[in-house]
């Protein structure tokens, strides 16, 4: 074991956290256009049931790969959190500046 | 625009989730080797230099696909300390139950 080894992971964990940031891109460009889509219909920014279901999901999931339940808590209440205070910005933006039509 | 769009964008929603905790489960199975080679080798667990080239390196990847900066700096975080929680538990294991060889 020797230094070229700690730079050989050191290599796989940028890729992967490269990759988490596409995803992460990609998981927000979605979430906004669900965002417009509630502030369009009146839903409210945060769904309660959806968040539950999500989580057990994902803790199911963690459970299966050895991720601890509480460190994939916290990872999902700071996305959970931002994409709601994102629908809220569109919701309160539709409100400031509503369609004259 | 209806149910079923939402639908649809929830199930593409806990696709990318399911995507994440997969690379998350694959970086901490690296970390932990990680954890484990500087823990033989007397390596501290926090290497400040590299948190911050890896901070600044997924700062610019995050700017080029719109994320926030203040969000990604949340998100790596908690990971980071994970993962420095890891470390500090497997070099306290090994002080804790030496080798008798």
């Amino acid at each position: 074991m020797s230094e070229e080894k700690l730079a050989e992971w050191r290599t796989q964990i940028d890729d992967i956290d490269r990759e988490m940031v596409t995803l992460l891109a990609r998981r927000f460009q979605i979430t906004r256009e669900v965002g417009e889509w509630k502030a369009q219909n009146g839903v409210p920014p945060v769904d309660p049931e959806r968040e539950k279901r999500q989580v057990a999901r994902l803790q199911e999931r963690a459970a299966e790969t050895g991720l601890s339940a509480d460190f994939l808590e916290r990872f999902l209440r700071i996305i959970i959190d931002e994409v709601v205070s994102h629908h809220r910005a569109i919701r309160d933006e539709d409100f400031e500046a509503p369609d004259p039509l």
